[in-house]
């Protein structure tokens, strides 16, 4: 198998920002890239077809291999043809390892250096996940993208844990590297396409680089992980209890040291502005739940800030969610429809903020794509961040 | 003001069977018609986008009085232009009168020769509803259909109290249409449009004929709600705890008395069956909660019968709900994956079931249409409800 899972090149570098292609077996993904999570093989609220469509034109989407393995399980799953046969959607997946889920159970699971035996969290039934049992789950799922199993070690973890935690993740990640590639070798990859003239048709699997904030444990997780040679990096632990300034501290002195040639994938991060700060510091993927679960609890991104569509002083107001935005929401449905849908519990207020949030995450990032690719990212970045600066004083305001 | 608010004609029979042409400021809408419910402002877990759209293409859908009064309140839909422009719906609309949902407040409500005083399922506050009050808020709503306000009688109740009941809903009824009209003069109404060449611009209002099973009585109040003179006439109290042999003789007795020129109503039915049957009839439209509400517990309309998603032996099942069915739904997603989906708890399954069978629904009511238009609706009827009666025998294996 000489030919690559994934194809990726760099189509135009501003400052360390880069504008790249990404090719799977499922499509070509412009990077940088925000993808949706659909924790369970549903982007809650988001039919597939309208992610699909012109409008918002997500290219890549995540699975949980934690919350898919539980219910309906990998079985059930490799039987009916993999995730995409199953739930429908036809373009790009990465799943996770489910490392990131089991760690945090706590209280529920126990660490060992074979593993983590844990509690589910559906039925409190003792379950066992490692390295090996994560790679022929997220076999069986048959994802573009595949992540090492990891084990994530918090913002605030001292020295010589989080390097005992690292030195566990590594040897975590050399036995997954391992048992994928036997897995692909017997073609056990559930979403296995036909080889074309660039791509396997197989799996691609990411490592992640750990190391909390201690950058020398940082830089040495990424020299070892770089050494085991996965075809992505990611950068995981971050944005779990850390100041905001020492995680993009963080992402500033590790993501340019990441292999130049390989997509770079910050891990669970976070806000537009984070997403616009990792662009800065060279990543190209990034994952949220925030755009979808915060529309869930009424609370929308829009260019003047965010907004709490419970708030009662847009009971009577006409304007859409944000008057800057093209997303259909907002040509058609003001705040005041918005409030009243969530008032009285129906399910079309989250559907329709998840609709909006997410065109605000994914028209942000087809926002900075343009900016790399005309030099103007340096402008963009001012602008964008200076105006999210502008909307920290309003929005003790917006909020209550 | 000479011109009507509605336009209404047959363009074609068969047998009592009607297909006709209901123009409204809103729209055309062919019928026989089946209207979605949308009770406070929404169609469950359905965008407007996707009820406008040719696939499901719902001309009319139903706004419930009583639930818009409570939240978000008349005012407030008034002070937003109207029910139109404060939710986002562009199509023509209807409006019961809030007097069904009252009526079945038992033992929270006190019914009076005035009106019906209730506590709001909301709060428990004191709210009193009658036939002014109603006229009041739908002119508020501005649907392009109000309906009269009136007392349900329901199906067993025996001939002295029903015969009460109907001269209550006459006064009522009478009571409604002065109000209503002083309304109109006022141009009260929130909806109100540009006269067109053959509109008026106005609302329409519909007089309900009740009477529960005694035929006598249902004469009575159809030759005393047409001296009152409405623009279309509606049948209530069906479906409210009679025998169903029973509610399809008296909408055949009663329905083909109905005037020919209006555009019939059978309010609050009912199943694929059930329409077929009021179309046999003479019916021209209905709504019910069935598609929406039985979605959302895992309930689907097929060709084969009914179908529980949640059962077990669709946990690897990959074909769709329904293997003769044209929709969306049916072209992309498994029952395996729709039961996943609803084992988890995800919204969508309710959003993808509840596309499926409005699709069920209007689809039906297309055929219908068609059939008529041909002449062939006896043996569509035949074929319909012989293809029922087969899913009788199978339905419990269907089900368990």
């Amino acid at each position: 198998m000489n030919k690559q899972a994934l194809s990726w090149r760099v189509e135009a570098q501003d400052g360390e920002a880069r504008a790249g292609v990404l090719e799977t077996r499922r499509g070509v993904i412009e990077t940088p890239v925000f993808m949706p999570v659909g924790t369970l093989g549903t982007v809650k609220g988001m039919r597939y077809e309208t992610l699909e469509a012109e409008e918002l034109d997500a290219r890549v989407i995540l699975g949980n291999t934690y919350h898919l393995w539980l219910r309906p399980g990998a079985e059930t799953v490799r039987a009916l043809g993999g995730l995409h046969r199953f739930t429908g959607w036809r373009r790009a997946m990465l799943t996770d390892s489910g490392g990131f889920q089991v760690w945090s159970l706590t209280g529920l699971r126990k660490i060992s250096e074979e593993g983590v035996e844990f509690r589910s969290h559906v039925d409190g039934r003792l379950c066992f996940l490692s390295p090996e049992i994560s790679m022929e789950v997220q076999a069986s799922l048959g994802a573009e993208i595949v992540m090492a199993f990891d084990e994530c070690a918090p913002g605030k973890l001292a020295h010589a844990e989080t390097k005992e935690s690292m030195e566990r993740t590594l040897r975590w990640e050399a036995r997954s590297k391992k048992r994928f590639d036997e897995l692909q070798g017997e073609e056990a990859d559930a979403g296995r396409t036909e080889e074309s003239a660039e791509l396997s048709g197989a799996q691609a699997l990411f490592g992640i680089v750990q190391g909390a904030t201690h950058l020398d444990l940082r830089r040495e997780s990424l020299a070892r992980t770089i050494e085991i040679n996965f075809d992505g990096y990611a950068l995981g632990g971050l944005s779990v209890g850390e100041e905001k300034e020492v995680m993009y501290d963080v992402i500033a002195r590790v993501a340019p040291e990441m292999p130049r040639d390989r997509p770079r994938y910050l891990m669970g991060v976070g806000t537009p502005e984070d997403l616009v700060e990792g662009v800065a510091r060279g990543v190209d993927m990034f994952d949220c739940v925030l755009p979808t679960r915060n529309a869930r609890t009424g609370q929308a991104w829009t260019t003047e800030g965010k907004l709490n569509i419970k708030n009662a002083r847009w009971t009577r107001d006409e304007r859409p969610v944000d008057d800057a935005c093209r997303c259909s929401v907002c040509q058609r449905y003001s705040r005041a429809y918005l409030r009243h849908l969530y008032i009285t519990g129906e399910m079309m207020a989250s559907i329709l903020l998840t609709h909006h949030n997410l065109f605000f995450f994914l028209d942000t990032m087809r926002r900075v794509r343009q900016a790399i690719r005309f030099n103007e990212f340096a402008k963009f970045r001012r602008e964008f961040l200076g105006r999210s600066l502008r909307q920290e004083a309003s929005e003790s305001a917006l909020e209550h």
